[in-house]
């Protein structure tokens, strides 16, 4: 008897009859013999709903209040699928935040979890019920409801996991896995059976947007297995777990390729060649909250240097105007900028081991004529910046070049 | 610095404009130095929807997820609504159910009040808030949110106001007060003044649905003197109070005539007359789970009687099925009934002191001929029954008859 925690996000519980159909998948995973313990979302479109009455009311909603009532989604889907389930003869009990208790900080609408009582969800699933709890909220110290931020439902599903010591943790979307690249770009992209949580936050935080990059955190720190399966189709999904080296699986070279529409670069040229440059220009942008991804800066011919940054869509003109203030500032050549740009990134733990994954990448775009803007590497990742227009091509390259639409040989 | 519990319906918070109409008479009452709690329902239509989603799943649903899922509807209005204080810069603070907490026992969706601690709601006063708190809720003993039943909010409202020892209880809804009778009826209804609970409780039982039977109970029980106002109009509205004799104000004879066009009459004709006729008769009506309100026993010519009740309009078939049956086992005459009947009552304290009230009420009915079928009095109280196509000429002819449209003397 292995103890699963299913999670459905807001979509899968969209409607009654999706709501009918998340009580029949947790039903058979009980009539397999498994205990369930099922963490739900707000049906689709509510919590926005909500935020919206709050909003016409203040522009800065105070956190508390505002908490209180953006809870209430969660709490009534719980108390339906509760229903859904005893309605084909499953016992079931919802939980809300405070009734587990799921105990966080007082960091409303971004709340932290800071432990998980399991003592009350234990003792229903001993008396063979399946226990149905609200996602995103918690309760702090005082009582006060919280809530953990968006997408937060991922994180209570990991951390009650984590709590119960569960076999495995299982996230449901409307998408059936983790893909080596988008299916609509890349006809041929493939399922992953696996990945490991390093890959998957690399992903992730590329653009992947299949879970919530604290979930997988969590469940990286806590070692909770953690499966991404889809609500509507029936397959195994894609695991994702601790290092596969380490479990005695060949890695793959790369696992997936993540590709980035929403930035922009920004260049410093002919900067005087000064220590803290770099500060002197990423202070003030910074400090008017912007957010900066790729970082970049070249020895020029003479004494000066380039400098490049990437920062999103949103953000460019902003940044392009604190830059020209710190061009005239640094007595620096000028400030180019381009809008028209894609970030590109190949990912995989099998890195760390072989080389010549770098000059691949090269000559695999080099093949295409696609010119290389700006370079970043990690452990895991090499990042490149190109012409957007040629986003889709790099793309399908790449995924060729390494393979990615063949199965890996089985570990 | 008085205390002032104010309850505000789902009408009266039914979008955010009507919500931030609230805050304003909240901040009213609090700038005239008065310390102010708030309880108020879901929006209007919330809680028909949310019910509405439990019986898409199940005719029955279980009573404590049925809860879990309609007692959403305050938490969010209660969010909203110090939003709104904030917002104009009154310092509130929401509580739910078992934030006060307000302790029921575990009967879910009909749960009765077992105490209330006012420790965490004075607090919020003594550091200047305003407390919001959701009407219609509570916890149980083990943590389950538990609902009061329909119109519970008004319970919530008086529960607190005895608990918190509040100068005055005000209810406020979309009429401005009670009147003399229904100012559709009869134009010349005059809003009362004053009214005792015991008056408050004969009118409400009657169909004037202003306040909530359950709440007048216990704002009798407990002493807290109970307003009626209007949240769209301002004026005093009506103050419910103890007996007003006992306050020395000069009572007047009758303040108020209510009538009920729901009933039907069914009667059982030439009963032999013996101990138990009643009990036979009324046990498989009761049986049935039909109410029964008026009941009259005549003695006829011969050894045998008359029996008649009144059931409402939609028990009417099933009631003549059952006495149908009833009158075959007892051997009785024959079954009659009518459901084109209407009840008109006259309700007054002063009624107990001042004799000739009765017979003051037939006569003004025989002057327009209106033929009178039943008879019921108590101490405060006379009920007749007419055919219903007489209740409009009644109802005028008794306001005139008791001078209601006359503003009594100043006590």
């Amino acid at each position: 008897m292995a103890l699963i925690v299913q999670k459905y996000g807001g979509t899968s519980v969209g409607d009654i009859a999706r709501i009918r159909n998340v009580a029949q998948k947790v039903a058979a995973a009980r009539a397999r013999g498994d205990q369930v313990v099922v963490v739900v979302s707000a049906m689709s479109g509510e919590t926005n709903r909500l935020i919206g009455l709050a909003q016409e009311i203040s522009d800065q909603p105070d956190p508390r209040e505002y908490d209180q009532i953006v809870a209430t989604g969660e709490q009534v889907t719980i108390g339906l699928l509760a229903l859904a389930l005893q309605a084909i003869g499953v016992p079931a009990r919802s939980f809300l935040g405070h009734q587990v208790p799921i105990r966080t900080d007082s960091a409303h609408s971004k709340a932290r979890i800071a432990g998980i009582d399991g003592d009350a969800i234990r003792a229903g699933l001993d008396r063979g019920e399946v226990a149905v709890v609200a996602g995103f909220q918690g309760v702090d110290p005082r009582g006060d409801i919280t809530t953990l931020g968006r997408g937060g439902s991922d994180t209570t599903g990991v951390a009650l996991a984590a709590a119960l010591g569960a076999d495995e943790c299982q996230i449901y979307t409307d998408v059936d896995g983790v893909y080596t690249t988008d299916p609509r770009v890349e006809p041929r992209a493939r399922r992953l059976e696996q990945i490991t949580f390093e890959e998957m936050l690399e992903l992730a935080s590329l653009g992947s947007k299949v879970l919530q990059i604290r979930a997988v955190e969590f469940a990286g720190k806590y070692r909770v297995p953690l499966r991404v399966l889809s609500t509507f189709d029936e397959g195994p999904g894609t695991l994702i777990t601790l290092d596969q080296e380490a479990e005695g699986v060949e890695s793959p070279l790369i696992s997936g390729i993540a590709f980035n529409r929403d930035e922009a670069q920004v260049t410093l040229l002919g900067v005087p060649d000064r220590p803290g440059i770099a500060a002197r220009v990423l202070g003030p942008v910074g400090a008017a909250n912007i957010e900066v991804d790729m970082i970049v800066q070249n020895v020029g011919a003479d004494a000066t240097t380039d400098f490049t940054f990437t920062v999103h869509k949103n953000d460019y003109a902003r940044a392009l105007e604190i830059v020209g203030q710190i061009c005239r500032d640094l007595g620096a050549r000028d400030v180019k900028g381009d809008d028209n740009i894609a970030k590109v990134s190949i990912v995989g733990v099998g890195m760390r081991s072989h080389a010549g994954i770098a000059s691949q990448t090269f000559e695999a775009l080099a093949a295409e004529n696609i010119n290389i803007r700006m370079i970043s590497t990690s452990e895991i990742k090499i990042s490149v910046v190109i012409e957007e227009k040629y986003v889709e091509l790099a793309v399908r390259s790449l995924h060729r070049a390494f393979k990615l639409d063949e199965q890996p040989p089985a570990g």
